[in-house]
């Protein structure tokens, strides 16, 4: 299942979309969400990955977004930081070899996921980090 | 975030809708799913009451799909089984009223929540379960 890690990326590129002018680190990214260093770390390293962030280390290093927030979509975001997760989860169980509906299932359900899975990328590609700047800048 | 319930809904009603001219008992599905049988009868609860089961009280009851598997689809499982839960989750976080992002996020995040639901329902409203039942026949 996609855990909070999607919410919390979406957020730390707004901050960096925001704040496109400043060099931030994941320090102080990790006090503005009250949560464990760590876990902002990996989610940083994920979207330095993706090429969404650049890094630069040394004394003045830090973070910062990568490109332009009209050419990043939330898909873009997604693919970086769900790490293959999907967002349905199938129950696991063993197969019954006499039973052709637990036989099927996996094929089944396998098909199911990757549906939600492309019907959702197909949304996010659609929407843009801009889009989400112009609802903070209309508050 | 939708945990398992959805897949485990899903096989029920393929399990019901195979076995269409049987009545079962969420006992016999139990052990079919090796599960919990409180978890079971909690899912087969909601599919009674989103009317897609039916079920039928006394010494011989138990419970028969309710309606053509041509007349129920993904969606209406879904929609019965997840109990309002959403596809992705929002990180909770105590909103910082001098920063305009943190301000942002929820309104920003529901919507995109609502998107993800809005798509996936989309795609499960198209899809049967008597085309699930047609890749069962296949095998």
């Amino acid at each position: 299942m996609v855990d909070t890690r999607f919410s919390v990326s979406v957020q730390i590129m707004i901050t960096l979309a925001y704040h496109s002018d400043e060099m931030m680190n994941s320090e102080a990214l990790s006090k503005v969400f009250k949560t464990n260093p760590t876990f902002i770390r990996k989610l940083v390293s994920n979207l330095v990955e993706a090429q969404l962030v650049d890094s630069f280390r040394g004394k003045n290093g830090g973070i910062k977004i990568a490109r332009s927030p009209s050419e990043i979509s939330l898909k873009d975001i997604y693919v970086a930081s769900t790490e293959k997760k999907t967002l349905v989860s199938a129950h696991k169980k063993p197969t019954i070899k006499a039973c052709p509906v637990s036989c099927s299932m996996d094929k089944i359900f396998c098909d199911i996921v990757d549906g939600i899975e492309t019907s959702t990328k197909s949304y996010l590609s659609k929407k843009y980090l801009s889009d989400l700047l112009k609802k903070i800048s209309a508050n």
